[in-house]
């Protein structure tokens, strides 16, 4: 048993959606979630900028006494994972490479499909991981980059004509390539489940990265007898890097549920 | 008469429509851009780190002999000018200043309105600086967090109902409280002219940052005799922070012209 939080990072506050994750499969776990809403959006920065801020992000993390750490952004898991676990002598776990071992699980035609930011499709590394776990998977990418802003001002809701017309440009292409497996690989693209699923239809399953990340997590703190006492309830710290007046709203939009706690500013330039 | 270059900088790339309004209103001048794209959005960070990097942006341009700057950014102007003003023996324009200025001598009935980010109405800035130049204005502000991201996706044109539903709703309530102008306080809003225009109707004029910081440069440069010789046509050199591969096509995008230049990338802090 082993009661010491688990750290968890994003690049804003998507991420918060595998918080909410976490807190459904592990409920007895501790989290420090730390989001650097100083320095969002990651996506579209270059490696080098990329790998000195998820550095920074873990030595902040790392001032408490963690177990383990979640990289809940798509960018630094696919950028930086590599090194940090390298660099870290602790379980770090992204959402690529669990969310591509459910997708290649669910897929019964090979064509998956993969939705995210620029940066992300760019990197490559959903297709790469994919064809590394099945090299007879097709895979067809495509960049979402309006998804992110309007998520975080408040456009999903279904019927929304904004949101909606946005999701039809992008998403009816990919549906008429017949992948029966899509892949939301934003921490953001959660809260569009029912806009995606509406365009997409019944015939295609979506695989989201932040709920996949939070299995694989539960099963690495399984196999090492590392998980928290499981007769009480977990706790959630919230340190941001810019402003924390408006966490609580925008906070309550990711975890869906109505939040009590405030979240602390801290200078990550001193980390 | 004064050959060597003038400087701009901004946060980002928006400010590359200070430089179209340069290129028309002096197009003799030689102009040398920088864009901290590595370190974008600046609005929401503390004095502090906005007065850092602000002095590290003035430090690489002066590397090169300017005879003048133009901040074409909002919350620089706001926040680091009178001290940069005071740190350095070369004329520096803001944004803030001149803007404020043309639409106090436009309004009619002393309603003015201004959209910008978030940040940048938070600041209060161009608030206070209507109320020193004419205490008798009523100001009207409302930020419009999603019209960045649409401009960057290239969601400007009327008639595209994404744009032109989000800008309805944001701009209609502003329209209802019976201003006559309308500060575009944000670098990227010219691209969103006609669609702002076509919302608030003919009765409203439209009062543009980058281009009232030109005229203002234009004067301050005649009246020093500084101007540069009006028989050549200027060149353009483009410096940013972050990666220069998409330069390019989001350049061509700012500045309505075909762009043949690359940028080049260099290392702000080093500076």
């Amino acid at each position: 048993m082993d009661d010491r939080p688990i750290g968890v990072f994003d690049s804003g506050l998507g991420g918060l959606t595998a918080v909410r994750s976490l807190r459904q499969i592990l409920p007895e776990e501790n989290l420090i979630y730390f989001g650097d809403t100083a320095r969002v959006p990651y996506g579209g920065r270059s490696r080098e900028t990329l790998l000195k801020y998820a550095r920074q992000d873990v030595r902040f993390l790392r001032s408490f006494d963690l177990k383990a750490i979640l990289i809940a952004c798509g960018t630094v898991s696919t950028t930086a994972l590599p090194t940090l676990a390298a660099e870290n002598d602790l379980p770090i776990v992204g959402v690529v490479e669990p969310t591509c071992r459910r997708a290649v699980a669910v897929t019964k035609n090979r064509r998956v499909g993969m939705i995210a930011t620029l940066a992300s499709v760019r990197s490559g590394a959903y297709e790469a991981q994919l064809q590394k776990l099945d090299p007879s998977v097709q895979v067809v990418s495509k960049p979402c980059p309006l998804f992110v802003p309007l998520v975080e001002n408040g456009r999903f809701a279904p019927g929304d004509i904004v949101i909606e017309t946005v999701a039809r440009e992008y998403l009816e292409p990919l549906r008429d390539t017949g992948i029966d497996t899509l892949i939301l690989g934003c921490t953001h693209y959660p809260l569009l489940w029912d806009v995606i699923h509406g365009v997409m239809g019944p015939g295609v399953t979506l695989v989201s990265a932040g709920e996949e990340s939070a299995f694989e997590l539960k099963r690495l703190l399984t196999a090492r007898d590392a998980r928290a006492d499981g007769a009480r309830s977990g706790t959630a710290e919230f340190c941001v890097s810019d402003r924390a007046e408006d966490f609580e709203r925008t906070a309550s939009l990711f975890l869906q549920e109505d939040l009590r706690h405030a979240a602390r500013r801290i200078d990550i330039d001193q980390y």
